[in-house]
Formats: C-alpha cells, structure tokens, sequence
C-alpha cells in the first residue's frame, strides 16, 4: 500500500512533537492507519539549532518550495504560526491540491473562512484539531460526535496560561503579577502574554468552536473580550466567600436564535466540574438539547499534546487518500456555513447574574445610594458583604445580584462611580452557573 | 442528492429518543449531512403501545423482513438488547450489505469479533459509538482523535447506577441498599440491577474500550470483575478520612507489554478530576504517551444521550455512502485486531495500594499478629486507623498499604481471617492515583 507522505512547515516546539511522536510511536500509528507516514521534508528558516529530536540532514531544508513543488506531498502541516507567511503558505499548498494541517487558531479566527473556500474550491481538506484545546479531541467531537445535537452553550477555559495564573491566585493567594512571573518562568506564559492574558488566544478558539457549534462564518469581531489582568486577590477571595471559582471562560450561546460570544473572567459555583479545572489544563463544558451536558478536559498546549492532534487530522486525511475521498466532513460542521444565517448578540444585550465590588467611604447611607441607583435599573440584589470598618479611606462593598440585563448594569455602574462616596472605579465580574438557560 | 434511508430494530426507550431526535432535530442534521436522514421503517414486537414519540403507522412493523428485505435500506439500527435475537438480525444485515449501528455491549463484549469480521467480510461498518459511555463521543475520540498515542491507562466511571448508588452513599450517608432502592424509584436502576451493581455492564464496556486502545480482539472473559455489593458505609468513611472517594473503576492498563482489566470498586484521591464525577454521570480518563491526561463526561445512558451517539454513527456512514466508500476506520481502531498479539496479565500478578478493613477483637497485641502477617508476606503499611474500644464485640482496624502485589495480599488477607481474634472476613478495596504507572 502506498505511503503517506507530509511536508512540515516549522520547526519549533509543535513542530518537534509532531517528529517526536512519528517517531516514537510510528508503529502504532501504522497498525492503525494501515501503512506508512513519511515525513518527506522540514522547511524553516533555522535549521541548525539543535530541536528535541533529531532529523536526518537530507529532509531539512530552508526553501519552502521544497514543500509546495513536491508532487508526492500529500499533506502540508503548517506550524509556524501568526497571520503571514502562514497564510501564504497555506492557501498555495491547496492551489497546489495538498490537504492542510495546522493549528494556528490566529490565523483561522481572522481568514479560516477564506481558507475552507479555498480548500472546497481545490477539493482538498484543512485539518485544525490541533488549534483548539491542544490534545482534547475537541473540534472532531463538536464535528462528528454531538453532529445529532442543537447545541445551546459552551463554555471553555481555553488558554492554559491565564487558567494556571487564575489557580495560583485561588490555591495559594498569590498575586496577578507574582502569578504570571511563575507562569513565565515555568514556561507557560510567554515573554509577551499579552494574547494570553487579555483573552484574544482564547477569543480565537471560541470564534472556531461557535461556528462550528451554531453554524455560520467564523466571526471573530463579535467576541466581547475581556482578560484577567483587572482580577485582584480581594475579588477571588470575596468570590470563594460566596462558593465560586474565578475563571477566565469562553461561552458561546444559543438564545432565541441569537448568539452571544464572549471571553471574560467568570465566577461559576465551585461544586461545577468545571471548577476543577485547574493549572494549564483546558476544558470544554458543552450543552445540547439530546445529550445534555458533556465536558472534554486535557492538556490544551504543549508540544506532545498539540503534536498528537496534528497527527490525528494526518491519519484521518490519510484515510480519506487511501480511499480516494475527499471533502467527506464539512470543515466548520454545516455543509454551507455561508448560508446559514446567524445573528449575534451584543454584549449590551445578555442577561446574567453579577458580581459587583465597590470601594466606598465607611459613611452611613452609602449602601443606600448605591442600592438605590441599582434599583433604578432593574437590579435586584441577591447577596451582600460590607466589610469591617477600616482604619483610614475606603472598604469594600461586594454584591451578587440576579439575573440582570448588560446595559442596565453598565449604565447604574457609570452613575454609581460618580457618587463622591465612591473612591474607585466599580469592578464587575460575571457569573454563570453553568447550564444551558 | 440522495436521502440515506434507516430501518430500527427495537422502539424502546434508546429507538424512542432516536426517532424524537430525528424528528426535533432533522433541520441541523441535515444541514452538516447534507442530505435527509429518513426512517423508512421501525420493526418492533409491540407496535402498539404509546411511546414517547408519536410515527405514522405505515412506519411500523412487526416483521423483521419489512427492514431486512427492504434493498432501500442503507442502515440497520439495532436497539433491542441482549443476545439473541438481535446478534442474529445484525448478521443477517450485515449478509445482506446493510451497515448496522448498534448500542448493544453486551453483545459486542461477547461476540463483536465475529460481527465486526462479518461486517469486513461483507464491506459495510458497524458503529457502536452508543455502546459506551451513552452520549459521550467516547469511541470515536479513542479511534480516531487519539489515533497517534500509545495509551498507557484507561480508567472509566461507566455505569451510572452503580456511580449513582455510591454518590448517594457518600454525599448523603445512605446505606447500599437505600441507595439501591432509590435508584430504582428514579428510574436509573432495572428491577434487576446485577449487571449494574456486579459490575458486568461496566467490564462489557471496558473490554471494548481495551480492544480499542490497546489492540488486539475483545476479550471479555479476561476482565476481573468484582461489583460495588460488599461496600458498607463504614469503608465509605474510613475512604473520606484518608482522602478518598470510592468509585466503581474500570482499569485498562499497559505494562511491560501486558495487559490488565479489572473491574472494582476502587479509593481514588478526592482531589483526582474523576472525584467529581458524581451522580449518573460517566467518565473516561485516559492517559496517552504523547497526550498526556485527557477526561470525556457526559451522561453514560438515558434516551436523548444514546439516541445522540446512535445518530452520530448514522451520519458517519451516510457521508461514507455518499462518498462511496466503506470499512474506511477500522470498528476496532487497528487494521488488524486479530494479529496484533496481546497478552493479559492475571488479577493475581497486578501491582497496587490496598486499603483492608479487619473485625477485630479489641484486645492487646492484635495489631501485632495482623501486621506480622503483612508483613511475612511483604506487604507494607502506610496508615492505620484503629477505632477506639466498643463495648462489646469487634472494632474495626483500618489501614493503607504501600504498593503490593495482589497474590501475597490474598495469601495474606485468608491467613489473617484464619486468626481467633478477626472476627469477619477481612475487607480489601483497591487504591489507584489516576495517573500511569
């Protein structure tokens, strides 16, 4: 039987657990695929800094047509990252009729759609396991496995790095900034964690997991987003008072036909198993209207894991060449995304539970005030902590409320911070509770 | 394009959520199908009863013939259960081209060799996604998105009665059999609950995940089977004061090229991620050479959750026939199952930490002989709880081992039950970290 021979773009840390793996487990793989895969080349730009596994001399290379004018490459696994020459690189090797493998969720947030059409235009197909949630078998699940369901909500803690600063915040008290400089020196963060901790990786990924969850385009400029740099110490601590969990979570919605995407620090109930999700693990908690809740959860970075899924969408192309088939499985789940017509919701629009932290003088009334404007628009309280009198300036006033609407709550905070009571700018944190509504 | 048209086998309460999720959910199927999925005929021995769906007449049969003889039907769906006669009907289905999906684990675990070399023989698939872990996409995550590992450790939660029963026994203090009893009002447990609570419904589900995971044919008669019975509340509590809970396990595990099944109740840390797998939940947690830790959750049964998976593999095989193509994964995830040369290990050789209750009479120098026993036999002790003097008859000595082999503990455990001081069989519960060896 014929070989199935792949090209690799990058060689950095995916890169070398895609190799490392061949190597290493090559023969289960055959016993599973039915016949060999050959790495036939490896293009990057250095190809003499020693890598975590070694290669022989003759498949390196540092001319990307190497790949792309090879006729007897099958597959392009491109793991370079970033929009350009990623994207490049990608869209010639399907004019040139190779399937693409990649798992660069950037790159997919802001031009999959573009990349799919050209893929169903050259009738070649693009694998992306690897760009979601590392090793989690997400994407085919979503895909192939909940294919029967109408999917009502996600929620996902996506971004190993602000989940593993957000438990060291919550086990040890440690700070936001004594926490990342952990993460960083035990690698987890990069030098730059600006796309980590501000939520745009885990935007990214739930722009990909919603189109393929509720059909539509991949539409990455309807992400509410928000990071993890604003929590502080005080609010995981007033959060655990009152038995939650502080996450930075990606939900995407179904209600009324409408969808709400959004990446924000998210208080959910402790005894949830999303709540034990802790470290650099990643999980997906998904609801649909025939299974009801299901959660995957495993390493969501890291060179073997992320290696592992790149091989899986390798092994499944593989398939699909040994028996002539392509295109078999809509790349975003819904046979034509285009013409399925989605609207999003706002941010201004959703309705949920809050928390609210206020930093107010320690005067008779303030709670008055405050409550008052909140009742104005329609908030109603359901739980409130005024701590102790403090020596000098202001004290925390905390409050859950029920479920309130997005605009009302902004509007009533921006009144609230003008009160001459209130010594700070109010802080809001969402809660959800983990099912579908 | 052509509709893929299907003919169920068995209008109970899985064929039921089939048919519901068909008709509630036919619109988003068809949109990632492509195409419609049409239920051309539903053979059951009693067509009369209401069900919780309503089908036009013309639908419904009680003759096997109108789905067998019927060349239209591309996709038998068989949901009656047991062994005969639905191994029979699947043969003749697969003798006669038709593709057959199936939820029966039983039969599989007892004779899926010869049905899935019935089905190669023939070039159609069987899909058996609902078999295990009812809506989790649990099978197809292990064939095809863990395609790449090599698993080292597979550990499942897969019976949601028996988890059910001991949730209650440990969040609520029941005893086994209020527990029992209770999930027989709710509706989770059968008026015969033995292959649930004797743990024969899980070990038919491990050995199919084993075959998966590891290679070679399913092998039912070497899993080790003990059920969740003998569990008193004591151990229950003792497991708490250590830092345990007490789960049904399924245990596939790797080493040193053998094999382990088993199926037990087993002491697993309270902080270990399966910890929070309460309730009728199941879960799979699986531990990959190159994955690491990766958990699947989900509801293990239940109408809408199985019917989910039953579709999933519908769709699987429509896109196939589709295509024109068919045996394109292998059923048992390796090319050749039946070459792949495995061997088991005996419960008696497996390696592990015991947690041992003895009935003890409360005098001096009892300690001593039980644990010179322990002892001789090699055997060495991490903890011990001796519970303070009753006022009459035994007390219970409890305690935690380090690692032991399984043959010396049963050697020594029927030497200690021999001593004039135990006064009831001594009690042995299995400890596992949830981690690879």
């Amino acid at each position: 039987m014929r070989s199935i021979k792949v090209g690799l773009i990058g060689f950095g840390t995916v890169g070398s657990g895609v190799v490392k793996i061949i190597r290493q487990n090559g023969d289960v793989i055959k016993e599973r695929l039915g016949t060999d895969l050959e790495l036939k080349k490896i293009v990057d730009l250095d190809i003499t800094t020693p890598r975590p596994v070694k290669v022989e001399k003759s498949i390196l290379s540092t001319n990307i047509d190497d790949i792309m004018e090879d006729p007897e490459i099958d597959i392009v696994i491109e793991l370079i990252g970033g929009i350009e020459p990623a994207k490049t690189f990608i869209l010639k090797s399907l004019e040139k009729g190779k399937h693409v493998v990649t798992a660069n969720k950037a790159l997919l947030a802001h031009h999959g759609n573009e990349i799919f059409e050209a893929a169903a235009k050259n009738g070649v197909d693009v694998g992306f396991e690897a760009s979601v949630g590392g090793g989690i078998p997400l994407i085919r699940s979503i895909r192939e496995g909940l294919v029967a369901e109408d999917i009502q909500v996600i929620y996902g803690i996506l971004n190993g790095t602000a989940n593993y600063i957000l438990t060291r915040m919550t086990t040890d008290g440690a700070s936001f900034s004594e926490a990342l400089k952990e993460a960083q020196e035990k690698g987890y963060a990069e030098a730059d964690p600006t796309l980590d901790i501000e939520g745009h990786d885990t935007a990214h990924k739930l722009a990909i997991m919603c189109a393929l969850s509720f059909g539509g385009k991949i539409e990455f400029d309807k992400v509410h987003i928000e990071g993890i740099t604003d929590i502080d110490q005080k609010d995981i601590q007033f959060a655990s008072e009152f038995g939650y969990k502080i996450k930075l979570l990606a939900i995407g919605a179904e209600t009324n036909g409408k969808i709400d995407m959004r990446v924000h620090p998210t208080m959910i109930p402790k005894d949830h198993v999303l709540s034990s999700v802790d470290g650099a693990y990643n999980a997906v908690f998904i609801n649909g209207n025939a299974v009801g809740n299901i959660m995957l959860y495993g390493l969501g970075a890291g060179m073997m894991p992320t290696g592992s899924a790149v091989i899986s969408d390798i092994v499944d192309m593989g398939r699909d060449i040994l028996h002539g088939v392509n295109n078999r499985v809509p790349p975003l789940s819904f046979v034509d995304s285009s013409k399925n017509s989605v609207t999003y919701k706002p941010i201004s629009e959703i309705k949920t539970r809050y928390y609210f932290r206020f930093e107010a003088l320690d005067r008779p009334g303030v709670l008055s005030k405050i409550s008052g404007i909140l009742g104005k628009y329609n908030i109603s309280i359901s739980a409130v902590i005024q701590k102790g009198r403090q020596v000098a300036g202001s004290v925390p006033i905390v409050m859950l409320t029920h479920t309130a609407v997005e605009k009302n709550v902004r509007s009533a905070l921006e009144e609230i911070d003008k009160l001459d009571v209130v010594k700070a700018p109010s802080k809001l944190i969402r809660i959800e509770n983990g099912e579908a509504e």
